[in-house]
Formats: C-alpha cells, sequence, structure tokens
C-alpha cells in the first residue's frame, strides 16, 4: 500500500516539527500539501525540509485539494475548530493539535459533526498516552497489582516560563496534559475542581500566581492533586503517583546515567520540556498514519478534546471563584465507546 | 552528678518501654518511683525490669515524693492534665506522653500554669522532631538550598488498623504526628485546614472513612497536603516531600539492603510502625534527662502541645463539615521565644 | 531516493527478526530477496510477513541478484565468512549477524578483503552501541566529567541457559558483547585477559562453570573486570561502570514503573534478553540502511570484529589456562581510523 | 552492678575519642585511669574531658593498677602486642585497636597467651561488623534469600589521602578493614589473594600505586574483589555487593535526604570517613563493656586480628611479587569456636 498523502495548515514550531517527522522520521507518509497564515514561510519550510509538496493558498483550498488524503491541523489555536470541520465535511481523517477548539462549545459543535458523519475522523494531539512510561504505568493499573486507584499524587514543573505566560495558562497550557492523560489512566471522568494558590514563588512574575494546586475529584470518587509549578528553576519535572487499595505505582524518571560525583550520587533530570516526550510525537504520529491507512482513525478523540475543554473552563473558574466547582460533562455518546 | 531519678505514672505499653529505657538503655537516669492504675501491673514492671523502685498508690503521692526527681506521665489521655498540672505545682520537671490534654482547653491550662511557674517545665512526648530523617530534612530546608519552601506532599500510611480505629483518630493517632512535626519543620503555624475524602478503601471496615486528605494552610502561606491511609496494606510509610522555590528536598526512606532477586530490584519497607521511630524515641527521652539535669526543659513545649490540639480541634471539625476551618491559635506568648 | 533493496541469507530466528524490521519497522528499505538453507523455511517466512520478494537457491545466488543492493548475513555462524567474502567480492554492502567469521583468522581474510576493495562495505551485528544507555555513558565519559578512566566494573548476567549451552560459550555468546562495547566505550584495545572461576552455582548444568569472572587490561592501563554469571535466576541484567579519575558513571537501570507493595519498594527486572536491547536492534539497521543510501558503511567495522575475535580467543585460552593470557592484536590499518 | 572502671593506654586521637565515648556517651563504663608516652598530652586530656581518672607513667603501671578492670589499647601500634599481652598476664580484658601487633608472628603470641589463659580476654577494635548496615547484609545473607555467595564486589574509597600513605597501607590502613569484616560476612577465611594495578590515577602522589584492585579467593571458592581507590576525589564511599545463587545483596547507602535541584536527582555522598561508621564505634565498645560485665569477651577475637594480619602480609607480598599469593592460616583452634 503506498504512503498516506498528508496536507498540513500551519508552518510554525509544531508544524514545521510534524512535517519533518511525517516526511523523514515515520513510516508510510508524505507530505503532499502545505499552507500558512504566512504563505512565505511555509515556502521556506518547503524548501528547508526538500519537501515535493504544493503550498496551497489556505487550509480549506489544502483540505479540498485531491491529492491530500489526511490532514494535520497545526495553525493557531483559534482556527483550529474551522479547519477541522472542514476536513470532517470532506470527509478526510484529520489530527488536530491541541486544543481541538478554544472552547468547550467549539470542540462540541466538532463532536457532533463527528458523529453526524457516521464515523471517527479526528485525533487530537495529546501525546502523553503514547508515552512509554504513562503506558508502563497504565499497564501496572489494569494488572489490578495496586487494586483501584484511589488518589493520584501529580506535579508539573517547569524550570522558567516567559514573560507572555498567564495564571489561566497553568491550566489551559500546562494542567491540560495532565486533564488529557489521567482521565486516560484512571477510564474515568472529573465531577469537581478546586484550586488554591500556595505563597507565591518569588521567581514568578508579579503577573503570575505559581505555584498552583489543582484538585480534582472523579465520578468513581478518586481524587487527584496536581502540583503546577512553572518557575521551579531545578528542572522540567513530571511526577505522577497512583496511591491503590493494596499498593503504589509511580512514573518512570526519565533513564539517565548514575554518577557519583563531587559529593553527590545523582542522576539528571531534563532542563527542557522538548526533550520529554520527544519519542512519545513520534508514535502517536505513526498512530493516526497507520490508523487512517488501516481505516481506524483511534487515539485521543473529538470527545477526548471536548472533555478536557469541559474541565479546564471549570479550572479556570475554581482558579478564579476559589471555590469548588461541578465539572459538568454531559453523558459519553455511545459513538465514543 | 548523678543519675536523674524519675517517677514514672503509668505502666502500660509505653510506659513500660519508657521505663525500660530510662533505666536500662540511656544515660544518667534511673527509675526510682512507678505507680499505675492497676498496682499490681505496676509491680510487675518493676519485677519483670528488676528495678529498684518504690511502687506509689497514686500518681499524686508519686509526684510528691521527695526522692522523685522529674516525672514520666505515660498513663491513660485523659489523666494527663491533672498530673502534669500536679508536677508543675510541685515544682517538678514533667515529660507527658502526647496528648498532653484531651481537649485544647486543658492544654491551655497547662501552658497557663507553666508560664505562671515562671519557668519551662514540661515537654511533650513527641518524638518526630528526634528522628534523623527529619532532622536532616531541616537542615537541608534551613541551608537555604532549596530556597523558602511553598508546599509540602505528605504521607502517613500504616498497613492496617484494628475495629477500634475509628474516623476521628486519624487525627487525634495518626495526623497528629504530622501537625507537631510540620510545625517544627517550617517554624509556622497552621491557619486554615479542609479535609477531603477520596473513594474509600474496600479494606478498610465498614465504620471508618479512609484514605483521607488534611489540606492544611500556614501562617505564610505554605500549602501541605497529608495522606492519611491507615489501610494501606503494602506498609508503614512516612512521606515528607518539601518544594521550595528553587528545589525539593525528601525525607530520606529508611535505609535498607537493597536486593536483586525474583526479577525484582528492591528495598524492604517496613511493616510495623514501631520500626521506624525506634531510635527517636531514645534520643527524646535522653534530651529530656540531659535538659532536666542542666536544669533547661527543652523539646516540644506545652505550647506546641496546644497548638497541635488546637490543630487538631479544627480538623475534626472540617471532616466533619467538608468546609475550610480556620484554625485559631492564639498569638504565642513571649515565654516560649 | 528509493528505498535500499535487501537480500537476506538466512530466515532463522534472528534472520526472520531482521525481516520484519526491514520491511516493517524502519525506513526506507524493503527486502527483495531472501534465502536459507531450509528453502521451506525460507518460503514460509516470505509468506508470513506477506513480502514481495525473489526466493533464491542459495546465498551466493543472491548476492549476485542484481536487484539486490545490500546484503543482511543472519545465517548458521560458519558460513558467515564465505558469505562476507561474497557480498565484498560483488561489491554489495554487507551487515553480518555476530560472528563476522568463527576464527580470528576467516576475520582478518575478511578485514583484508575488504582493505583491497578500497572502501568499507561490512558492518557487524553489534548491537549494544545502538542502546541510548551506553550512548549516554560514552557521553558522560567524553564529556570528561569523570575524567580519564581507570576501571570498568561490568556484569552479564541471564537467569538460566539451556543444556546446549557450554562453558567457552561464556565467553563466545555472552562475554562477546562486552568484548565488543567496551573497546567502542573506551576507545582502548585489550591486552591481556586472566579468567576465574567462583565455587560453582548448583543452578548451573553440571558440565558448565558458571559463574565466571574475566579480567581484561587495556593497551592505556584500564582494568576491566566482567562478571559473566547466566545462571543467576534473578534476571536478565547488564551492569557496567566506569571508575574514573574524579568520579563514576553507571549505565542506566531500564526505565521501569516504580512499586510500592507487600512490604518492597521494587522495580522490575527484565527477565528476558530479547526485552533489553530491543531498540538497539532497530538503530543498528536503520544506521546501515542509512549509511549505505548516503554511501558510507560505518559502524562496528570488520577489524572491530577481528579485534572482538582476537580477545575472544585469548578469553578462552585464559579460562583453559588459568594464565594471564596476552592480547596480540595487530596495529590497526589506517583503512579503519 | 557498677560501672566497669577502664584504663587507657593512648590519649592520641582514637584514645581521646574512646575515653570521651566511655565518660560521656556509653553505659555502665568510667575511666579512671590514663597514661601516654606523652604524660602531658594524657593530662591534657584528663582535664579537657573533666575526669577523675589517675594518670599512670606508663602502661604497666595502668595494667596492673587494682582499680583498673578492664584496659583499652589505643597507644602507638608497634606497642600494641606488649600491653595486650601485659593485659592477658594481669587477667583483665583488653580491648586493644587496630592492629593486634604489627606482625602476625606477634598476634599468634597473642592468640596463644589467650588459650594457654583459658578464657577470651581479647576484642579487637574492628568495628565494621558493629555497623548496621553490615549488620542487615549479613542478615540478608544467613536468611538464605540469595542462596550461598557465589561472588562479593566491594570497594572501599577516600577523597585523597596525604603524603604520609604509601602504597602497602592501601592494604594495612585501608583494605584491613574488608579483610576483617568480609571474613566475618562470610564465615570463611581467606586461601589466596592476587594484587592488580590500573592505570594510575594523576590524582596520587608519585609515590603511591592508586588505585588497587585486589582479588580474594576463600576457602569454599567465593571470589572477592575489592577496588582501593584512595585518591578518588568525589567522597568517601563504602560498598560490598554480594552475589548469591539466587540474587544479590548490596550494602545499603549511608541514609541522606533526597535532593532536585540544579537539573539533578540526588542524594550527598559523605566526604570525611569519620561520619561513615561513627555509630559502630559506640555499639562495638558498648559490646565490650557489657561482655566484660557480663563475664564475657565477645567481638572480634585475637584469633580475627591474627587472621586479618596473616591476610595482610599475603597482600603485600601479592603487591609487590604480581602474582597469586597463598594464605596460609593455620586451622582455627577450637578455643575460638
Amino acid at each position: 500500500m503506498s504512503s498516506l498523502k498528508l496536507g498540513v495548515i500551519g508552518t510554525g514550531a509544531i508544524g514545521r516539527d510534524h512535517i519533518r517527522r511525517c516526511s523523514q522520521a515515520l513510516l508510510n507518509s508524505q507530505v503532499v500539501a502545505v499552507t500558512d497564515i504566512n504563505l512565505e514561510q511555509a515556502a521556506k519550510v518547503v524548501a528547508e525540509l526538500d519537501l515535493v509538496a504544493e503550498i496551497y493558498c489556505d487550509g480549506h483550498a489544502l483540505i479540498n485539494a485531491p491529492e491530500v488524503e489526511a490532514v494535520l491541523v497545526t495553525s493557531w489555536g483559534p482556527s483550529h475548530e474551522e479547519f477541522v470541520l472542514a476536513a470532517i465535511a470532506a470527509g478526510k481523517p484529520v489530527f488536530c493539535e491541541k486544543p481541538l477548539a478554544v472552547t468547550a462549545a467549539g470542540c462540541r459543535k466538532i463532536v457532533e459533526a463527528e458523529i453526524a458523519h457516521g464515523k471517527r475522523q479526528v485525533q487530537v494531539g495529546f501525546m502523553r498516552s503514547y508515552d512509554q512510561g504513562y503506558r508502563a504505568l497504565k499497564a501496572v493499573i489494569d494488572s489490578g497489582q495496586i487494586g483501584e486507584p484511589l488518589m493520584l499524587h501529580c506535579a508539573h514543573r517547569n524550570p522558567t516560563v516567559d514573560e507572555n505566560y498567564k495564571t489561566d495558562m497553568a491550566i489551559t497550557d500546562t494542567l491540560i496534559h495532565e486533564l488529557d492523560v489521567l482521565r486516560w489512566l484512571l477510564a474515568d471522568d472529573y465531577v469537581s475542581v478546586q484550586v488554591v494558590f500556595p505563597r507565591k514563588s518569588p521567581k514568578a512574575l508579579p503577573h503570575l500566581k505559581d505555584p498552583q494546586i489543582v484538585l480534582l475529584e472523579t465520578a468513581r470518587g478518586t481524587r487527584i492533586d496536581v502540583e503546577v509549578f512553572v518557575n521551579c528553576q531545578y528542572g522540567y519535572d513530571i511526577q505522577c503517583e497512583v496511591v491503590g487499595e493494596t499498593g503504589i505505582a509511580r512514573l518512570p524518571e526519565p533513564s539517565q546515567v548514575q554518577l557519583r560525583s563531587q559529593a553527590k550520587l545523582s542522576n539528571a533530570i531534563l532542563m527542557d520540556w522538548k526533550d520529554r516526550f520527544i519519542a512519545a510525537y513520534d508514535v502517536e504520529l505513526q498512530g493516526f498514519i497507520d490508523g487512517v491507512r488501516a481505516g481506524q482513525v483511534g487515539g485521543p478523540s473529538a470527545w477526548d478534546g471536548f472533555a478536557a475543554a469541559v474541565a479546564a473552563d471549570a479550572c479556570i473558574e475554581a482558579q478564579n471563584s476559589g471555590a469548588i466547582v461541578r465539572i459538568g460533562l454531559p453523558p459519553r455518546p455511545a459513538f465514543y465507546n
């Protein structure tokens, strides 16, 4: 069977990286069409990566180009909804970087369009569930070795963030990954959230509340605490500990050389988030490509994107109100079972 | 200088163990007087431990015996207040097992009596701050290596508890140790508490809510979460992780042989709480003995006992109400600075 | 550029696995020709893996088939030399599973044929240097963080071996991987070897001396001890600790979920060697494919294969004599610099 | 029963420390007599430690003083033999710092004198077997969890040594501790030794061969390798790994706070050897005191001191000859069973 012919909308950092991936690192795919709000930028990427690809004037033209078999949406967030809906309408499978849409209502519209279409067309770019460590953790949970999960203690820490990072981005840019992966890990939905603000770190800029602790409750009563701390200085550090009825399982630390040096027994901690889940991006996109070629879009669904958006909205309300906020996700349509 | 002559009120499990300690394991002390609500039990302990000690008919007689230079109160909790007050009145230093009194009001009365006496007379039997691991953790914090503490993530887990253990004992018997040691670790006071109940473990008896998560806030804004899980099955496990502005410090695990065996790289986890802080009891009581002989009672004070009682009362209110409860500790008297 | 067209000689376990790899998991390669001593077996593999590939009557026919651009030799060890020489003669790049030849003299003949050919044509199937862990370890050494290496403490342990495993296979099948990777890690050559036999494990069959300790010395004076223990019962465990002038670096343990369960804090140890370096096989063969397509065969060379054979011969002599045996590798031809 | 009255011969660093221990830190002992080659130094120690102790003109006068019930020999090594023999002759229990005598013949003489005396009188100051970590390791071995020991991989590393440290002191001052503790750990005797010299560390002074690797064989065939590296720079680090028939047990690392800081997950490594076994010295001397008071001298015996001396002599011969040297310990007298 021949390679999957991809069209890519958006050639910024993540778009360029996915184009490189699909044209150079993954199996059975080629990028045949690209576009960007800035066409010069699109042309530059095509040239730099030595692609044989048509440059389209906009996303709709690309989606409707006959040679494009599947679409990658890696454009500016607010444009995602429009392009995903157009891809569904055109009957073409679409991989959309997060967020699926910038509002829960937008995500809902996509869910409805997909259901109307009658078959899964959309995969959302949540990559954590493709990480080897999270998969190993889920395997331990599912094996029953630690019994049913009762509590999760998690942390998402970055060394620093720049001045564009605002307090609500702790939810929409940072926690969003936990909102996605913990639902998947537990096969459970969130029902409430509370956010508390510890003493602020002096390393955080004046406009930013950092760190934050997000307290989630699931439908089955599992309690989750996630420390979000984006100026922790010491490293990019993702922690996830699952306390079950009979034991505890912990996400593996990235594998590192153990050093004895200068009065310390140590392992390096990563400083750059890009190094942490780099392999997961490959697995995620290869999964999309293999799925489309097999006629089965899988991975994080539009419903998962919607659920994350609903939860994120509640988290932001909880940031603002200080109260325990209900997360009112509608019942899951049978379509997504 | 000769040995300190101790009188011990209460010869149950902990009393007997402290008598053994003071007469056989520690320096510069001897047990010259004992009493118990059950005088036969007192006589039995004297015989078994081969003591040369007078058996007194009750705590007051013992306290007032001329040869008794200092008093250990290890009797039934509700009797502590009375004996501690009597020891203060008699001008004799007193080591009182926790709780100092069964109500915050009782503790307050002791604080006032001690202040009126004009000099510290009371040491409360909180042993965690005498543990080598907690001391090392405090040394790291105080060194400034991780900056100011912003968050603490703690856990207090027991394999199982018996049927007498009720939901409020998660506070009064279990969390009480964290209420004590974390105040000491942070040199800070609690200002509010909230308790949340995760999905209940099926290993817990029907009448018991287990696990629980206790969320504390301190005067300086540090946020503490303590998981209390007394039917965790796998071990007696005490965790304390301090997240500072620039780094994280974690309480050492007990030192264990590392094994490679049966497809596992493993270290043993203790099953019995008695093995965890056993060395700390020796250090604690030796500290009391040395302090008295040097004319300076130190260690956890009556004020610390009162503060723990006030916090525990608020925690129980928070268990019952589900609300965030204020912890209204009065200003610390200059006497305790 | 189109895919590299591979011919594979030998469709046993490792051959089949490499065929699967090159046709399904790696980029830019296809298997167009196969053969085996057992042609039915070859046909079966072609069918099972759904290949479009010609079945040739023997290795020479396959090597000389015009559509075959590069050759994989995965046949029975004693046949390697013949096929590698034939591939060199035919001017086709060849990847040869270890051993390159069953005698050092055979390896030498290949080295000479390759030099006569004038350009590197041969990559030997030593995969350890493609393992992420060993690469990280080499990066630490090369960074100068631990100074120059002075000693290496290594272990190669298998849970059990079957009755076909003889004492000399501890060298030719087991230690051979250390002989390869440690030369690469240190960029140094062995000059002597001694083998000592500890008390035999009762788990080893009567005919087998197990464990063994191999003591190597390098040209620069670095001392290496390798424990070979192939009935260690507990796991497949590869250890490598490099003691440098100012610090020590240790090969990472495979990444695993950390468990607290049944009174143990544990990480799983692998039981099957196939799971340990599985990713390295992919990287190794992709390296060969990419190298050939770029006109540059790289990776472990025929010289490396020869050096390993010379060292292995000395190790076996040392097993038999109990003496310190010199490892007389001739000077490295400039061709291999 | 009253305190044991000790006389101490030698008030240098270790002597002064043992005097402090016996008079201030341990139970049931007092130092009633001291002497030193330098009487002013002896007087100074008595004054500084606020002792009520007689200063004797020499060791013999002290040994024979009626109030001295037991003797501590902490003088210059070459004088040990004379004082231990005198104590045996005087019928007084004696604790002798290592070495028991500076020659194996001297140790033998003490063994014979003790046997002639008819009862154990001598404890040698080897403290490793009193360390909690080694005791835990021995408990694991003795439990059978890892089967019979087949190999030991050990290391004894110091950050640096001063210019007085000569090549043979790697045996007499450094390895001597492993020679003692590994015999005890295995309940086995050494039968041969070989020493190899890796590439020399440039951090070692010109006159010193450092590192060294000592290869020992025991009567039961267990093979031991000990890396001795006294200019390793990074820390004082004692390693001991016991490879058994079914598993591996490793000496615990000293318990330390785990830090996440500056891109490292780390535990401190000790720099000063004095911090490593500090608790073991207390346990060792308390053991001597308790033993004498109970009429039973225990711990490392004169025979153990002799065995260590015989092994050390062979190690030095092996350093010089480069050959495998037999360790010819005579049969153990029944007296020491």
